[in-house]
């Protein structure tokens, strides 16, 4: 089929545009009536260093990409109101394979009120979704700005998706696959916690590396109270849990306790110094 | 270097955040104040597909990019406000070569006075750079609105890049060769057809495919002056030139009269219909 066909499907399969959105998928842009704080992120999932397609269904795939990008917002505190997707697709990318890609996007953006946009398709020889999120924000929480005294907070888990990811290398059944396959950005948490926190992060890189920037960036010495956390490496090492993490001088509805800031620097579990490593798309 | 050495090498190329930025590149998102319309659009640049890395420079690529994304913007009479970059890159691009495709960015933005204010870094086999354009327009044009009456009116040149193409494909040295690698967004003609134009649209895929697609959204005949037109194929299928048509009923400032619209379908060249094929990734 056409480019233009291509569109008109994915089109049928986001739906209208509604407001706040006045111009949806096909004119040269999206437009959007906004007012206040805009915040807007980026975010690439790319076959072969994200993910491979035996991994995960194309509706997983879109589900992911675009969760995971929301969770973006999320660490910001902002709601979701727009979502555009740039694909591309090789060959061997059917039509159903779209098809079935958009629909998870499609159901990631009904997850948290957000409305696909717009977005690119192009040929290319590695499959990859950039996935670009606009929101608003009240007031933007920052990884900047927690104190000595404030608790550190945690909202969803740590360490699940890489066990479901180690167990999908692995070719093992596992239900810690869903984690990886199908995160949530925590939206409506970072809502309820943009009022009272201080700082905040969402979780890709792991918790011990996404520790560090808020440390760093605030600051302060974290420390990461073991008893709170699951047992083994991949609590602090495990990647793309997308769970929110926020330092705030009072407990948080839907977030436990996991530890607390001090004067200092770096991030300490019990009372011990660890290494901020974590996944680095570079390393 | 690590991820975080180059994305602080990224902020001092493209500078600390002013208003109306007021979170740039570092957090997990950018922040903006904004009221009104928003427009967004996403544009995606592939090695292989959309050019070779032996036709231009680093900075050319960068800049290149980015001005094909703006120009999303000038065909819906909006300012340039604020870019995000996706980088994928493969191992062979180095940290010079990424300065300088930055460089070229920060160059295109600084052009339209907007401001680079995040993206995301991934490894990845393919080098592409998918920009996210966002700025603002008081009453956004779009395909649809064209009236019978009509005059058809372009801004820029039509066959130029085509013509630097050939050539940088037949290893020719031509003047045409700066037309493909450096083009300019129209934001400024954009901005000045805005409340008087009744459709508009930039041209990518050449003035032929462009013209029906803005055609078909009006419900109108496109007319086009051979006379006023270049001559040669490439005027009317050449695509990349990122020049802005327009349906207005008057002059516009810098831009000049190519045809007109009448009751009708289709895209006609003086008295005989023509195809409007054109450049299609997925053709």
């Amino acid at each position: 089929v056409s480019e233009l066909e291509r569109i008109a499907r994915l089109r049928r399969i986001f739906g209208g545009a509604r407001p706040p959105l006045t111009l949806g998928i096909g004119d040269d842009a999206a437009a959007l009536t906004v007012s206040g704080t805009l915040v807007a992120s980026v975010d690439a999932m790319v076959e072969g260093v994200h993910f491979e397609r035996a991994w995960l269904s194309f509706g997983d795939l879109g589900w992911r990409a675009t969760q995971a990008a929301l969770s973006d917002l999320a660490a910001m505190g902002a709601s979701a109101t727009a979502v555009l997707s740039a694909l591309v697709l090789p060959a061997n990318v059917s039509d159903a394979d779209l098809a079935a890609l958009a629909q998870g996007q499609a159901e990631a953006c009904a997850s948290v009120g957000a409305q696909m946009a717009g977005g690119n398709l192009a040929r290319g020889g590695e499959l990859s979704i950039t996935t670009t999120v606009l929101g608003m924000a009240a007031s933007p929480m920052r990884r900047a700005g927690a104190k000595p005294g404030d608790g550190l907070w945690l909202a969803g888990d740590v360490g699940r998706a890489a066990a479901g990811l180690a167990a999908l290398r692995a070719g093992r059944d596992d239900g810690a696959i869903a984690a990886w396959r199908r995160p949530r950005a925590r939206i409506e948490e970072g809502l309820r916690a943009a009022s009272v926190a201080h700082a905040a992060i969402d979780l890709s890189d792991g918790l011990a590396r996404d520790a560090s920037h808020l440390a760093e960036a605030s600051g302060v010495k974290v420390m990461l109270d073991r008893a709170a956390l699951p047992d083994g490496e991949d609590a602090l090492y495990g990647g793309e849990d997308y769970a929110l993490l926020v330092a705030a001088p009072a407990p948080i509805e839907g977030f436990r306790r996991i530890g607390r800031c001090q004067a200092g620097q770096g991030v300490w579990l019990d009372d011990e110094p660890i290494e901020p490593r974590g996944w680095d798309h570079f390393g």
